[in-house]
């Protein structure tokens, strides 16, 4: 067969070759914008002529973004790969220091950035030493006043850029995207994409049920600037689906809004996204026509079997699970029910919606207990999940040591996530290895803890840790957040008398803390770290 | 990203890690055999063993199997090319000499032969100058009579076989398949499938509207012995898709009665196919429900507008086409109805069906007149299709005279066909190149005529070629096939008239010639050049 190299400039030739009429649709500050594949292309052929020729960026060199999720990110998202460079996508939450830390580690030679985040930029322009040139996304005409040197105004570059570029050819290992990890220790963690791996990985998330198609209207809301919008916007564009970007920072009523107005069919976002436009949904009664979605995807973190039957018995919308990891591209698990499964009762199918789901075609696990045994598929036998495939990294990007504690000796990443699986092939994530309480030699699941206890409807929030023990090493910790009508009614021991009904005794909480907030992570997650290091300066108090 | 090697061991340990219980069935002579996943995997690696210890088959060594679609055919489908060998799916259709010529050229080693075939294969075993056993597929416990020296019983290899077998990893460019094109002049051409190409392909035919899912249960008429039954057997597998192959001479009855008590939903064949099975329907009303099909897929050559009508109207089954060559694995191209075309009106959509398609996510293609630019996409310039990407061949196998003519000196595959292409990206073929009628510098497309002419009642098939003209250069000449009753009353003018009404004057036949039936190459299709023979030695005459 040909050697016909895996690159992404794939989607965007299909789209623009047999999709030129279908739309892009962009939510921006003054409204939504429109345009076409066709329009599309135009645009990243110009932009490509721009790196070449005003912006002078070399191959393989570095290009940052800065963004929400937007047709501009879209197109950097091709330009930049596609004319040979690395689009590295600067996760806007990240602190300060980590965002020069990110900038000035991958070297990015020019960065792109939303008018509307400059001030973020501005503040750390001082301390990053690669960056030569600014450029600023903006649907106004003029550049916005800024205390930055050498800058571009994006629709500038694309007026003057050539509408023809022709896309090279090159080795489909080439690096085309980079992102960091969002560090709960230490420095963010950088992992480089090749076009292969993106291309391999794009192309699998079409398959089967949960697989989108042309006819679909798709909306990632899940972000571009942290694990390539769980490749959305190549995978979306090869099979030619409508595609609405949900701009700069939207709120639930933006998201709901686009929903109904442009007819999403599937969309894409962490729990948090969904719990948010469940409660403006509920807040705004016979306001939303949600009859055109087929179904959101939910990835990032758990998904609560609660906001699952919401969803589908107040909304009529099917929530399924993914699973993945920066490391991973990230998509390696999708969770939907097996047809031969089809004749359970409905508490078992929604026990088994609760599962992180089924490995993607192409990949390769393995989950082994602290001896390096395989686990039973029993759902039950703990382990830590382990993989091996083409869109899962070999090394972190100029980090040796971090590389090294990655991988087992014979090249499987270890994903750090404690896991079962049933005998129907459904993996559970069940903690990460580093969470997990370890009490006299057995293993607790925080994860579990902490869903069992937000299934009480008192608790807002829960986070359990494990606090050291003399007798059994080590033992949980529950730090609860009621919810504002419930202070000072419910008490600990009504949580544990709910809690013995759903776990073994021997996994009960040994003490409660009520608490304002779980503290939470740069993407939104619960930091067990900054809850730990509360412990450990005994500041973690009841509030309450 | 992880240098891991794209391999067919993929579906099958995806199958056999998360779809150990679901069905695969098969039509054998005596009944209908279940078995699942797990069994399959099972069994391949019994036969993969013995393979090593039995039969001693090298890496890299060919395999030849002569059999036709069932679960042992698919055990070899696994067994061989994930043990790092050939497969070489000989085509039982072939004359004798090619048969010969075929395993001797591909220097099989082994052959696995089904017993209803195997007078085919004594027949033609004196000539094999590689083959050093045989091995017989079949449901009876003991071998049968036959000619050949070092038979094996294939179920006595697997019963034998140990039931551990350690699939390895090499290079994804290693050949995995074997299979030869159906020539009209000459011997038979050799096309080699890796590893790698597969994989993409039967991913990629996955995605969309046309894709298959774990909740189908999918039923291949299109051969194994030919073309890798487009792709299924990987596939489908890939998804844990209840696999449904229909086993030794399938007639219609056969097939319409899987279909309905296996509660089929996809299917893939050729056009005879679905003609066979809707008049074995229509003999039958009232004895089959067809209402657990999604769609079927037509390929091999074009699909008439009118059994699609049929097909939708009468059994409310939807036939899609699709469209590809040995030389390209084969699927490049499917036709759906893309979603900015559903208000077309339905004339507009019928004929839109009729196309030939859009092009498969991952490969590029040009169409090019006699001078080598580039067509308008207005669907009417037409030009040859050439093609690129990774599931389209390099070279034909031992063959570099016919490699050189097959390819443009910047390295595009010459399909041979001519095409169009329209404004919404969808493909048409017209022609083969070598069919082309080409009167005064004009081309006329043979198929186009022949699907006018098969439009009408009265015609139950017709070829048209091209003959010799002093003026002209060439000139169509229609060679018709009358249904019985209109033999004798429909005449020359009548078809004339007719044709009249769809196409230019200039593209008119210069004569029709009645005839009995229309010659056939071995798979099927018009042989044209028996037709241009035939005239050439004034046999072509009307019949009646």
């Amino acid at each position: 067969m040909m050697n016909y190299p895996l690159l992404l400039k794939s989607p965007l030739y299909r789209a623009k070759t047999i999709f030129p009429e279908k739309e892009i649709v962009s939510r921006g500050y003054n409204g939504v914008f429109r345009y076409t594949y066709r329009d599309l292309y135009d645009r990243v052929c110009r932009l490509a002529n721009a790196l070449d020729r005003v912006l002078g960026v070399k191959a393989l060199e570095h290009v940052g973004s800065f963004a929400w999720n937007h047709h501009r990110h879209l197109e950097l998202y091709y330009a930049v790969p596609c004319s040979q460079r690395v689009l590295h996508t600067v996760n806007i939450r990240l602190f300060p220091e980590q965002i020069a830390y990110v900038i000035n580690h991958a070297e990015d030679k020019v960065l792109f950035v939303d008018e509307d985040l400059l001030p973020l930029i501005e503040a750390v322009a001082p301390k990053l030493t690669t960056v030569q040139a600014y450029v600023v996304m903006t649907d106004n005409d003029k550049l916005p006043e800024t205390k930055l040197t050498n800058v571009y105004h994006y629709e500038e570059l694309i007026r003057q850029g050539d509408p023809h570029f022709d896309f090279p050819t090159f080795d489909e290992n080439t690096p085309a995207l980079i992102s960091y990890t969002s560090a709960t220790t230490g420095n963010p963690k950088g992992v480089v994409y090749t076009h292969r791996g993106l291309y391999l990985h794009c192309l699998t998330v079409l398959v089967d049920e949960l697989g989108t198609r042309e006819a679909d209207v798709t909306m990632p809301v899940v972000p571009m600037f942290h694990v390539n919008a769980w490749g959305r916007p190549y995978a979306d564009t090869w099979i030619g689906a409508k595609q609405v970007y949900p701009g700069p920072r939207p709120t639930a009523k933006d998201l709901a809004d686009l929903i109904h107005n442009e007819r999403v069919t599937y969309s894409a976002g962490v729990p948090t996204i969904w719990m948010g436009i469940l409660n403006h949904v509920r807040q705004h009664p016979g306001e939303y026509d949600f009859s055109c979605v087929r179904f959101f995807m939910s990835g990032g973190s758990a998904l609560p079997a609660a906001l699952t039957e919401a969803y589908e018995k107040e909304l009529g919308v099917k929530l399924y699970q993914g699973y993945g990891q920066t490391e991973t591209s990230p998509v390696t698990f999708v969770s939907f029910p097996k047809t031969s499964l089809k004749d359970l009762p409905d508490e078992e199918k929604y026990r088994l919606r609760a599962k992180t789901g089924l490995i993607l075609p192409g990949l390769e696990m393995k989950i082994v207990n602290e001896k390096g045994e395989e686990v039973a598929h029993d759902g039950k036998e703990m382990g830590e999940l382990l993989l091996k495939g083409p869109w899962i990294i070999d090394s972190y990007y100029k980090d040796p040591e971090k590389t090294k504690e990655a991988f087992t000796e014979d090249g499987w990443f270890r994903t750090g996530d404690i896991a079962t699986i049933d005998e129907n092939g459904y993996l559970q994530i069940v903690d990460r290895v580093k969470d997990l309480v370890k009490s006299g030699g057995e293993w607790i699941s925080s994860v579990d803890l902490e869903n069992a206890l937000m299934a009480h409807p008192a608790v807002m929030e829960a986070a359990v840790i494990a606090i050291p023990h003399e007798k059994w090493q080590e033992r949980p910790l529950a730090c609860v957040v009621l919810r504002e009508e419930y202070r000072g009614k419910v008490t600990k021991e009504d949580l544990q008398a709910h809690l013995s009904k759903m776990v073994a005794k021997w996994w009960l909480p040994d003490d409660y803390v009520f608490v304002e907030e779980i503290p939470k992570t740069s993407v939104g997650k619960f930091s067990k770290k900054t809850l730990r290091e509360q412990y450990d300066k005994g500041q973690l108090v009841s509030m309450y």
